[in-house]
């Protein structure tokens, strides 16, 4: 737990006893996120919002039963009234008629342009939650509380929000910020562990693509990670929000820089996809994806394999899947499949597949592939 | 037709022979509208849009058979692909099942962010089109070509673009800024005489709470416009694009000055409302309501009478009402219902119902009005 030392900051960060800030900094749009245990019952985790009648917590079936009525009791001191809304749990809900639920709500609710939304649950809550604040009246502030590791490294940074059209995942949605992001790690403790583990993938993400000194004490810290000790994680969770603030604050419209975040995505929806969504996790095809890449960086870019197989290893320890899945029983077929689902990507412009790939280890750019190449990889990385 | 000179232009706009481009200044948002006869056809008015492989053009039943093959032709040099999304007409289908429409075409058209969508008709298109585009992949290029002379002059400044909530209008939107407004007199000629004078009113509302020069050359002019004159007609459109600029200009996200914008509105979302959606047009609404807000200007802030009745004068040359209908066959019970509906208005915070009234000829504010003077305006200008 002494490797702190070695990470440089790369943004404005700061300490007040344990808890950790992390300063995102977008001009007018700008907002802390705060990392620390005890935050949802912490007052002074909530000072300073914006004063209104109203306030919706958003949260899921799962959540609400964990952690809403801490959160309603705090906020309680601050709002004339708390309201809660219910979405159903899943990606698969993650649509129109889900997010109507919450304009619903706010509307029943006589809420104006004053009114504080409050996301509390997972990534796909985050999403929809943040989706329906930048669209209703235009534009009503809003808060996020992750709840989960994924959603507190991944969703606390860039402002993304959307819902899935019935064929094509994200497809409709906005960029938005929220006022504040609370990522309280008390809330982990009752993550599943395959959940857990899936969030682990994407802090592992920005050892290879931005911070080796990270991956190196990630290397060093992966079982108290794995037994979520409290500082280690609080650590794991600062670092990622770090190093995503100052990739998107090089790039807040996601035109270059940005797309250095998706390593080992464009594999890993192909595998989401594929298997069906809901099958693999969001962090498992992604940890598998990154494999793919690093193999594919290999072979195209020269990067030496014993990168590759560190970042192996560390996935097996955080107890992730380092293979692809067959995605026919006909070897063939499979690799035909996955360079279907590819091409397919939001990100593939005109047919064309791009992927993330190591120049070095520590430094990600975004390069087309001879297809043979491709093939290769995934013939060598599913099983 | 010989007042133009003494219009002084507020933001800057120039002439390139009688063709007339309005400059809205939002830095790297900052658009163009053009103003004309002629441009569907004609290449220049589609030059130096972004290149794509695609473009969509959105628009309705009724317009597609009158402007979309003129368009198509002339979008057809610049791009490998134009499509045709045709919605059903009206404000009863400006909902998420019809937004729905535009996304599935961008999906079935394999569009990318480097797609063009060019919406073609009126306000409910251009709110719809612009909303889609505002939320495809977080934002895609869109183009607006308003149709209708209330959308020339009113959605082509502002970035508000939005769908009804089934209990609410325009709850759910965006603020997104056009890439280019291209207003063709030419598709006024086939507006319904009804159509083009609620235009008008909207036209007329930026004398009382801007510009006292621009409603004298109104009273001037009114005659032309009514028969559509060329040259008026394009005076007319640029003007108020211009004043509607410098009002948004100061206050883009709608937090203050904007309101003004809004003089007439309180009293005639209670019409449009109160009358059932559809039954009277918006800009005729707006016409009632803005004698009923220069009317309560008078006994609020003392404006003097004549003003109010040069409005009502103006207003019937341009065949719009000047009196609100009675909600009620009761007279008691009509105020009532005024009082309730524009107490749910989205502006109203907490209960209150604040007015843009007119402190003086030309200069708009906004005020919380005593109940017993809003009745007393209600009784004096519904029968």
């Amino acid at each position: 737990m002494n490797s702190e030392a070695v990470l440089a900051p790369f943004v404005a960060s700061s300490m007040v006893g344990e808890r950790a800030q992390v300063n995102i900094d977008l001009g007018d749009r700008s907002y802390p996120i705060i990392i620390d245990r005890g935050l949802l019952q912490d007052p002074k985790a909530w000072d300073g919002l914006p004063p209104g009648h109203l306030a919706l917590i958003v949260t899921n079936t799962v959540v609400v039963d964990l952690y809403a009525a801490s959160l309603k009791q705090a906020l309680a001191s601050q709002y004339d009234r708390v309201e809660v809304c219910v979405l159903p749990d899943g990606e698969e809900h993650k649509n129109w008629q889900t997010l109507q639920m919450i304009f619903d709500h706010l509307v029943d609710d006589g809420a104006d342009r004053r009114t504080v939304v409050f996301a509390l649950g997972g990534g796909v809550v985050g999403d929809m939650t943040g989706f329906a604040a930048a669209c209703y009246m235009r534009g009503v502030p809003f808060v996020q509380i992750p709840t989960t590791l994924l959603s507190q490294v991944d969703s606390s940074v860039g402002g993304k929000t959307a819902i899935n059209h019935p064929r094509a995942k994200n497809m409709v949605g906005a960029f938005y910020q929220p006022l504040r992001v609370v990522c309280d790690l008390d809330t982990l403790d009752t993550l599943p562990a395959r959940e857990f583990s899936a969030g682990l993938a994407e802090i592992i993400k920005y050892g290879p693509i931005a911070d080796p000194v990270f991956f190196e004490w990630l290397e060093a810290n992966i079982d108290a990670l794995m037994s979520r000790h409290t500082q280690t994680l609080r650590i794991a969770v600062q670092r990622s929000c770090e190093i995503k603030a100052w990739v998107v604050a090089c790039d807040e419209r996601e035109s270059g820089l940005r797309e250095i975040l998706n390593f080992g995505h464009t594999f890993g929806h192909a595998i989401e996809a594929g298997m069906g969504y809901g099958n693999w996790l969001h962090g498992e095809a992604v940890a598998a994806g990154m494999v793919m890449a690093a193999d594919l960086s290999v072979r195209l870019l020269g990067l030496s394999s014993t990168y590759r197989d560190r970042l192996v290893r560390l996935l097996e320890r955080a107890q992730l899947p380092v293979q692809g899945p067959l995605l026919k029983p006909q070897r063939e077929q499979s690799v035909e499949d996955y360079l279907r689902w590819m091409r397919s990507d939001k990100k593939a412009l005109a047919g064309d597949i791009r992927f993330v790939v190591l120049a070095d280890w520590g430094k990600a750019i975004t390069r087309k592939a001879p297809e043979s190449l491709v093939c290769d990889t995934l013939n060598a990385c599913c099983a």
